[in-house]
């Protein structure tokens, strides 16, 4: 067994997410390399410390800096507000580490083109972390699409919704909603919600030409968490678009935190010729698929309960029936990532790869700014 | 055109459906006979005659005896409460009437032998009004079974599943309330509810060898609807029993108006080896289909949205997608009706088919009774 | 009871589900006026003539001008193609007869406004058939939002999926294609098929201010159905926009024949402040309802089974938990014009009324062609 | 931090799932005690030290005698075939080791009850992994009973519906398919399925008083997975009862591994006078409720997303819309079993309580053999 040394930059939802990975990778996969915990970093030394005890880092730091300057640690965890997306990962590959970069890549094109370079340039791996290609229903969505099944494909359709900003209350700013925070975050919603649904379009569907968008900002003040000013809100609550794909097929694409009744509802529908496939996250399990070719009589929408061992990833967990959850398609971002050591296959999505979700998100935000058309 | 005389005891509930079912019949099936609604007959003149003026019947009687005399009738429609079907039934067929009866047939066996008697004594069409059968979707399931598409059968579960009788202030007996009683009905769940489950379960698995059963009553005192005295409630408000059929599979069966939430809910699943079915009346248009012969990647229950010119009956209404509903199952039957006149061959189910069910009911009372199985 | 003697241009598909109206709304509703079938006209003799038996036209007609001219038809409904709705509803206006006619009201805004005029100048009782609203679910819905249940909107929602022209060997014109055929249909999924979601959504949201659009021929080429010439197709095959509203929220509208698996899904979602609603048109008895003031632990979207009598149009027909289907809300239109002439209140929607769909129709194939948001 | 030593008895499926609840329980609960993966045993040295690689178990054995002589171990987890439930779990309490026994907690009710005996003597804390209890929907379940929203108890509905042995060419007995092994298992799906749909009822629902019961095989003779020879079937593959509860409600439940279509599909369902609940495993993060005091023109069962902070377990894990997965009961087990340490309170399932579920399993078996009812 050969050991991976991480060092984690931050300690929130996505620290967690990203610990619980590299904790369980190893108990369901067989893998050469296993991931050691030495070092998480935050500016709050007791908070670096709690969570260090929590998952088993061996160490904390309070500079990032610091961190990088260790020869003990192989790869830097990037899971800061994305506004440090950019400064953490150029000097991580500059110290010769593997970077992993919570996503989005960046605030924008102009930071992740920056980003490639410096980790292309370096010649460290990189990955960014766009869990939803690994939840076994998706990955069973592009196994179908790669064998031809859909055939042409006439529709991609995706929606983000939720719910959790409605109360005018919730402030912006902060750790807890520097999401709603332009300065920490970038955008709203098309970077928290959109880049994921954009993800996995491009992997699933391929390259988008053009986008026309709309956003909309419904409450235009709210309260800054750490300074109690209110301030103006320079985020999009809701962005929608739609596109050509390079294939010929039209893309409809939506997210919003206004949509009372939806808690973190990501869905993806493609209607192909021969085919059509369905997803929700609220129902991870399930991938709905729709075959043209079944008998007449008998065709109807299969809800098929992706749970058996012939399906993506679902050999190495429970027996057929039993559900594994949202935290999982961390845990297989970290199996592949750990087998593209052993390969030598570059791991996906790379840095380069996120790049083109932030050409068509700064495409999105474009166009809702200027009402016009916007060509990738 | 030929015309079918249709005299109609009875105007209540099922007087409706079946009426309705008169004047929809030849709007949509192309058919040599056609009903004229030639008189209703109720004991209530004014119900009798607004009736009549709200359905385009031509007279009203007060006295279904005189009806049967008349010579411009052909066909007796008894839709009166249970107490009553052998003795109308019995005289109509004397009258060289063709006899079309709710069901369940009787208040037991021993009247329904008298009726089959009767009825094929007479050589009188005869047909029960199990309107199920003939819900596209159920039919479906039939022609699906008898294409040996399941295989062997191992399970069959059916249940009727309602909740209108959970307040005590429901009255037993008169027109709107006489299911409660059983002077009037007989039994309770049983003959109202159960009788469905077990029509659709001789039809599509074949016939019942023994059963146990249990029954219970929840609330054991209610007012009369129309005496206003308190009295012992007799019928049985949930009746459950397990059986075994003639090819072997388990039967599981349940019905009751104590299930709060569930308004009408009829649901039949049989599991086959090679493929099972699930249906349910409060989506009607719905058949749930898996057949393991799928590629297992993508195998799922199909969600099958009956409404295809090519599934049974739809051809004969509107467009895919476009769904028709409960009382359409009567129009069926009387579309299937009128074609056994023109082609002689006989309709189902028979009074004497009927009667198989009625002998399963009769044997769940008595199992329950008894706590004890019941050979049939 | 008192006549309203109905003279019908055209026995297509919408002949049909008009005719089945007037045969049945009497029967479940109390109306004072009872429809009276004089006269139906097509220009094929014998088809008018078989027709006319099967729902029970008094009398046939080859020419509608001919029709016009009769004293005894009180009002003429259009149900032709729609490049024929602005000559005859016109003339029939100036007949004096009351118009009913078949939606999208016209080929184009155009058009639509001189049969306003037309209409309104002859002071004539007149209607466009936008069924939808009349779903007892959607009617439900329309009561909700009426009632502020759901606060402040944000969302609006709305598709309608097809499939049923993916098949390049479909054809376009001829009578049963004509909806493929520009000269006759005006445009394609947007006249046919988006006009309905729009029609629900000004009656459910209010006013649209302005629209982006992108619509898509995806088959470029098809035979005539009646030359069996290869001509171009010259209707939008998909078609999608969003939009704002008068009260702030964003709409976000697409249609769509090539949406494998939908055979004529129409869904609408909104998402208020308080509350949100769904429903769609393969499960048309169901009403999806969030309501966010439920105890937390216990919130979710309830799916309510629109059968019972407290719920619109379900007093009026059986008993809880049983469905009515697509062709009642036809019946309920015919009953609540019925009950229009009764009360002397305006049946909606009235030709002005619908207008106001045509120029969302007319601004979204112009925004699509321009790439351009358009204001309404 | 508190170390709790762990010795663990088997390295099959539960094996794993008990392993990761150790590894996962103070991951995310703070918890004053933490397990220490000490030793697993396994008569297969090589199989017991792959699996302590995987899992981190410190040392190995292969004879559990000498586990329980071990001082570095306070608890033993038996994961054996039922076979050996007794014989170990007696053994450990007599060496003063807390006992964690699989369900079910043995062959029959005498060996229960020595087992009950031995722990309680020897004053060891002692629990049975009657995992159900602990999806945070079922939690929920509990917690809204015991608010009393669903008032009096009118039906308990339960069954657990499986397909993987409908291939005749399964064979019985071996490390794999020990569960088709009556002198391994006991008894089929009645020990296996029914008895987690039995405590999960007992739970739930309070006592049952008696009950009559079928079962079935289906398939008489299967191959032994080591032996080679074909041998009778011993075990039920389906099995079906009807009882009666001490609150007077009635109960139904199946269980069979021929239910074509239905991987692992454990229902439950609960109808009480105010309101009821639905729950399966295949959406384990679904709890359907319906609530009759809902303003009547809105009422419908409701689909509640259990993945908030306020709901059972839940605050422990991601953000409100995330699923967690089966594997969780067993970590949420795992938390209450070392928070048990820590307050005193004893742990539910305790032995004691899983023979209650015993005893009913037990009558069940005797009912279908006697065909007669059977008191508890």
């Amino acid at each position: 067994m050969k050991p991976l040394n991480i060092g984690m930059v931050g300690y929130g939802f996505m620290g967690r997410t990203h610990s619980n990975g590299y904790c369980q990778a190893n108990h369901f996969f067989d893998l050469e390399y296993k991931p050691v915990l030495k070092a998480v970093c935050a500016r709050n030394k007791d908070k670096a410390q709690a969570f260090a005890d929590q998952w088993g880092y061996e160490s904390i730091e309070t500079d990032w800096r610091e961190m990088l300057k260790r020869d003990d640690i192989d790869a830097i965890d990037v899971c800061t507000p994305n506004n440090l997306h950019k400064e953490i990962s150029i000097a991580a590959a500059e110290a010769g580490k593997m970077v992993l970069c919570e996503k989005p890549i960046a605030m924008n094109v102009a930071e992740g083109e920056e980003m490639c370079d410096a980790v292309e340039k370096a010649g460290v791996a990189n990955m960014v972390w766009y869990n939803y290609r690994r939840v076994p229903a998706v990955s069973l969505a592009k196994q179908l699409i790669d064998e031809g099944r859909l055939g042409r494909i006439f529709h991609y359709r995706a929606n983000f919704l939720q719910d959790w900003t409605i109360n005018a209350d919730v402030p912006q700013g902060g750790a807890a909603t520097w999401r709603l925070d332009a300065e920490a975050a970038g955008s709203g919603v098309t970077g928290d919600l959109l880049a994921h649904c954009i993800d996995t379009a491009l992997w699933l569907n391929g390259g988008i030409t053009d986008v026309s968008a709309v956003a909309e900002t419904f409450i235009k003040e709210r309260t800054h968490a750490e300074t109690g000013a209110k301030q103006a809100v320079k985020i999009d609550d809701a962005c929608t678009f739609h596109c050509h794909f390079n294939n010929g097929s039209l893309g409809l694409f939506e997210s919003t935190r206004y949509a009372r009744g939806h808690k973190a509802l990501y869905t993806l529908e493609i209607n192909g010729e021969h085919a059509s496939i369905r997803w929700d996250l609220h129902d991870l399990h399930r991938l709905e698929y729709f075959d043209h070719s079944d008998d007449s009589i008998v065709r109807g929408w299969r809800s098929v309960h992706v749970s058996d061992g012939d399906q993506p990833y679902m050999g190495n967990w429970w027996v057929p029936g039993l559900n594994i959850g949202y935290e999982h398609t961390f845990i297989h971002q970290v199996a592949d990532f750990l087998k593209s050591l052993e390969t030598g296959e570059p791991i996906e999505p790379s840095f380069r790869t996120a790049l083109e979700t932030q050409k068509v998100c700064d495409a999105v935000l474009a166009s809702a700014h200027e009402r016009a058309w916007k060509t990738i």
